[in-house]
């Protein structure tokens, strides 16, 4: 079983075969290969260099074929091989992989995927709304009263901010207890549950008491920053809980040498992300829109057997930018808009109410 | 108790004020200000622009200053708070950070060492010296067979390629006993123990049961990639562990967005590394002697209650550089050569012992 990592190396065009050659090398063995004597090494292990093209741009698009083996089924260890000491040469982007179909079964992607996220939501066709408490800081009680407004204007996900941890001003346990008791009594007046997503932190033995308070609270959807807790709990601890529907945040995913697509939109559902957050373009952030299409698209794309994940463009969106976001996202999509909510301010109801008004009719005219 | 970060954020003087206001507001409370009623988090934890320093390369130095609260003594949130989102901004680098002696204590940094390190090595003055063994594809009992001719040289380290991890062609458990066992056998021949140091690998729970095979074969010293296991686990096994050395492997630290010197020398000397393995200028990677000599200055200052920890260049060394980089860095320093070693195939041991000769004599001239 082979894995392809493609490669962008930007460098003059007479250089670029020992570029790709060095880089095979960097990724698989490390070593010069003139000193590996194993035939089994020489024949299995060390990178292979497949096709180069020509990005007219000064770069070239270069494929590198390794050895599945390498990966002994642990998501970091793949992170590793794909991106490990690749993250160090400045010249160098990680543009893509291709995976052998052993591998998406063993990591096994989301478990709930944008189906489950629409069960959840009761809502099988339309844009799929969300919103953030914050800012961190208030109390529990702050928090659980925000969360009792958002639901009562009916969006269907309210998420913790990602800068909610452990802290002491609202603690983990006391914030989840809050927060998912507001979203019940909510749902006495609405009839429908908004699913509250608490932010998980830690290491994986606390991630799995966090998920164990969240489940005592009757919650079903998590947010988790996989770069912050690191690929490895995250995957440990989504694939754990395939019952569960987890938010994927960008925290630390800095863009910088490995293209955003492969790492939020393909390697975040992998592991098992059913929801990808990510900056949308015209935001505070900087991707463009070729880039945002292109983290979409590997979200939802057919793989294998492993469940579409939904994107989630967020960073500094507004209520006027609904129907154009929905027309370049399509309904497959679930619409966080954090800061731009809260300034309604005593209004927060009836802005959710908006939102999630027009979410539901801009859907309807895709 | 406040941390400091100190960004560099690239932008038109007209510019900066704005910019800056908003990245404090982003790395903390993430919503308008505005819309902020509670008195504690405006006076607390909203983030506030301290001093603005113009580089005069069109960059600007921003500090910003982060309440120590929204940290809640976690590893992987101090990292969210510092480099979460601003890891998403193409113009902002993370360049520096000041945290308080509480969080000094409480994430508590090595538990050897540099002193710690030249125990093992009984070398109370000189550098200390490091090889790897690999390539990744090898047998258990062909890595053994590396780690014994190394041994036999009189290195002090010889850690495990950190490709290797726990692939069936040669098992943690199988791999670790056997290069235990040779490194023992070759202690009877020289009468002086070399130390191998096993990669870690995987989540947290594997980790733990890593350590445990490690510490049955009596081991002492450990390699860890802290980006890959993710910095909450790293931290957690590091600080489960203080009488184990940790070797840190900059794999997946990509430069990009943070400078090398903070993450690698400031915050995984924090977090627990003993020794800290970088790319060294003029090797396989980019870095300059400027940033390396900065990496290695943010390693071994002193720093409130903790140990130094140990710098590693690496990465495409030779031993005809052994001179120049002992100049460079000085006796404390561990010097890792990985292929240049083995390269010499037959002649490995005699090659390791020159290494060492060589570094013990040049340390006695600096």
């Amino acid at each position: 079983m082979r894995i392809t990592a493609i490669y962008r190396i930007r460098c003059a065009p007479g250089d670029v075969a020992r570029k790709a050659e060095a880089l095979a090398v960097e990724q698989s063995v490390e070593m010069p290969v003139g000193a590996i004597d194993s035939r089994f090494v020489m024949d299995e292990i060390v990178g292979r260099v497949g096709e180069i093209a020509d990005c007219g741009d000064g770069s070239f698009r270069v494929a590198v074929s390794l050895s599945a083996e390498t990966v002994g089924g642990e998501a970091g260890q793949l992170m590793n091989m794909l991106f490990g000491n690749s993250s160090l040469h400045e010249d160098v982007t990680l543009e893509d992989t291709e995976l052998p179909p052993g591998l998406l079964d063993s990591f096994g992607g989301p478990g709930s995927g944008i189906a489950g996220l629409r069960d959840r939501a009761e809502a099988p066709a339309r844009a799929l709304t969300c919103a953030a408490i914050k800012p961190q800081g208030l109390p529990a009680a702050g928090l659980a009263e925000l969360t009792y407004r958002f639901a009562l204007g009916g969006i269907d996900f309210v998420k913790d901010d990602h800068g909610l941890a452990d802290q002491d001003y609202s603690p983990f346990a006391e914030r989840v207890a809050a927060c998912a008791a507001a979203a019940r009594k909510a749902a006495e007046a609405t009839g429908r549950l908004t699913r509250y997503a608490p932010s998980l932190s830690g290491n994986l033995e606390q991630l799995r008491a966090q998920v164990s308070v969240a489940r005592g609270e009757g919650l079903d959807t998590l947010l988790i920053a996989p770069m912050v807790v690191g690929i490895p709990a995250f995957h440990a601890i989504a694939a754990e809980n395939r019952d569960m529907a987890f938010l994927a945040h960008p925290a630390m995913g800095g863009a910088a040498r490995i293209a955003p697509p492969l790492l939020i939109g393909t390697l975040f559902r992998l592991f098992g992300a059913d929801a990808v957050i990510f900056p949308n373009h015209g935001g505070r952030f900087g991707y463009s829109p070729a880039t945002c299409a292109s983290l979409a698209e590997a979200a939802r794309t057919p793989w294998g057997p492993l469940a579409p994940a939904i994107p989630v463009p967020a960073g500094g969106m507004t209520l006027d930018r609904l129907g154009e976001m929905l027309t370049f996202y399509g309904a497959d999509t679930m619409v966080l808009i954090g800061g731009g909510l809260l300034a309604a301010k005593d209004r927060l109801t009836e802005e959710t109410q908006a939102f999630v008004r027009q979410a539901a009719a801009l859907s309807e005219d895709l």
